[in-house]
């Protein structure tokens, strides 16, 4: 006799990127940073004591909150701690959707989102980016015409990589009726240049939750570690009621300070793979491979028919090569591959593998 | 304007124990292992290497799934790892009950439990334990003319230890409509000669749910890992539906398998634990302060108002002296203390304090 709820047995679950087992293989599909965390973080791990894994964590993570709301120019009450960005869209949804109410996401997006949303028994309200991955005009006014309370919106966009500037984040947070989350997992790997700022627009913006994560830009996806920053009225509800008392443990705390403390060394990762997102867009673009400007550390290349048999014929013989990509099999995806920016020499294995498997013009 | 939905702004969150920030500070208040976890696992943690903090960890926790099942006999299919016991509680919550449905506890139980409850808009229907704290012989029936979909049942009980034998709980779980869900935190401080096993009863019973944790038997409150064991059809569910994908980071994961790996290590410390546990008892009931017989790493003493004016004013006088033990102001516990068992010198300077406060008569 099946216990779960009606609505359990009927959604279906979220798909994670493949995790091949043969180390040999490379892995440009699940977006992780191609270059390993600093030494200072793996000494921090070093350092930590039996009392300190025997002990609970401290229950709000004080002091990595102190920490992530000086380099936000934020104060700690604007700060949540979480298991992972992952567990910050878990807890915007069951603090501020009732069940069964609907959830507004730009189509497409993280494919994470309408899993969440089926968990809390809510509808999706879809509203499709225009060509270039932009929201349209009326973006806000769809969401607020149904109902919505909360808007998930992933900034740099994915799967396209694409960076939506802050004016038109703000413009799109004042219209809403309800609750914006900017999920800024691979904002890190913005241009310098461009001056991307959201965070400072929560000081006025009191419906603006926005998500971080320790997984990309920091290089540490193995650790689970996130945080949410937003209006003291958004972060209190998900840190004092709905947030599980320990979900941040105390390793996870301490690496995340050691990060914080050496950011310097994962901004120059975020500098190697802008260079390296360059290089790769440019040489895919030479072999008639077409991406999207992405402001991430991945591209979504589209593959013209022609080439290599197209895109999920390519995905599949690349994996052959042991050389891992994301083919979505979806609307407006299914022609296109997304690709994670790795090292110099798995960049070149991949580009060694396209250029043989292109030229052949079909697999 | 408030954003979070009614039912979480009418709640109250949880009250985790305090954590005092001087480190000589005597903590017997949150019930953790008062012994620090074996080398092996130290070691385990020092050669964590930088890939495995860069990468995503197994989704699943496939290997230390399998030998959580070889250690009890099922199957990895039977076993879902969590973040924290904790979290395994609102899974189930989440995959079991409808929001706005009743949940079933015995009444007193572990407080988080009402505070998940409340999160989920579900009241709670609560039958009080008899002067034993066990269950009254109608305990299943009540829950069943309630509508319950799951039971909540804590064993050995919090916060008095006592220990409910494997044929109560099978006939509970067999006269219930709904999951029971039986959380054994402490179950590795039960005396061995009780033999005491209702993971075996899993077996039969495809509606009960086992949670265990990593925090209390193994000194690894720190590390947030828990797991569950049940039946496929309550385990698939939750580990393919509602569970985020990456919950369990994959630090806790190798820590896991090296305190399995090491268990004879962890029952030394239950070994010790229940000596401790006996001696502190006996010098209890020495001094007036009775206690439920406990087969967990915790005492319930009940405090007669003429001794050190109470249990309240007896939590204050201790935490006055840096030694903190717990007191819940509520129906049926207002007169006690729970009091974790420590180390043997922490347990003497309890018992040392006790004697003076408890001799003047009154503080």
């Amino acid at each position: 006799m099946p216990y779960e709820r009606d609505g359990i047995r009927r959604m279906a679950g979220y798909t994670p990127g493949e995790q091949p087992d043969d180390p040999r293989a490379i892995k440009l599909n699940t977006n992780e940073n191609p270059y390993p965390p600093p030494e200072p973080v793996l000494a921090a791990l070093q350092a930590i004591s039996s009392e300190r894994l025997r002990r609970y964590p401290p229950p709000t993570s004080s002091e990595l909150r102190e920490a992530i709301a000086a380099l936000h120019g934020v104060n700690a009450s604007n700060v949540v701690t979480t298991n992972g960005g992952d567990e910050l869209l878990r807890l915007a949804i069951t603090t501020f959707v009732d069940p069964g109410k609907p959830i507004g996401i730009a189509d497409p997006g993280y494919s994470l989102y309408p899993v969440l949303a089926a968990v809390n028994g809510s509808p999706v309200v879809r509203v499709p980016l225009d060509g270039a991955w932009q929201p349209p005009a009326d973006f806000a006014n769809c969401m607020n015409q149904a109902g919505v309370n909360l808007t998930l919106l992933v900034n740099p966009h994915a799967p396209s990589g694409t960076l939506l500037d802050a004016e038109t984040i703000a413009a799109v947070a004042q219209a809403l009726d309800g609750v914006l989350l900017v999920d800024e997992a691979y904002v890190d790997f913005a241009d310098p240049e461009r001056n991307h700022d959201v965070v400072s627009l929560t000081h006025e913006q009191d419906n603006l939750l926005i998500l971080r994560t320790f997984s990309k830009g920091y290089s540490l996806a193995g650790l689970r570690l996130g945080y949410g920053i937003g209006d003291r009225g958004l972060i209190e509800p998900i840190a004092t009621k709905t947030r599980d008392s320990y979900s941040v443990d105390a390793i996870a705390e301490q690496l995340g300070l050691a990060a914080l403390a050496h950011r310097a060394h994962a901004a120059q990762t975020w500098e190697a793979v802008r260079g390296e997102r360059a290089r790769l867009a440019a040489t895919l673009h030479g072999l008639g491979l077409e991406c999207a400007p992405s402001q991430s550390n991945f591209l979504l290349a589209r593959v013209p028919d022609t080439l290599g048999g197209g895109a999920r014929a390519l995905y599949q013989a690349l994996k052959a090569r042991a050389i891992f990509v994301r083919h979505f099999d979806q609307p407006r995806l299914h022609d296109r591959l997304r690709i994670t920016v790795g090292t110099p020499p798995e960049n070149e294995a991949l580009l060694d593998a396209l250029h043989e498997l292109c030229a052949w013009g079909q697999i």
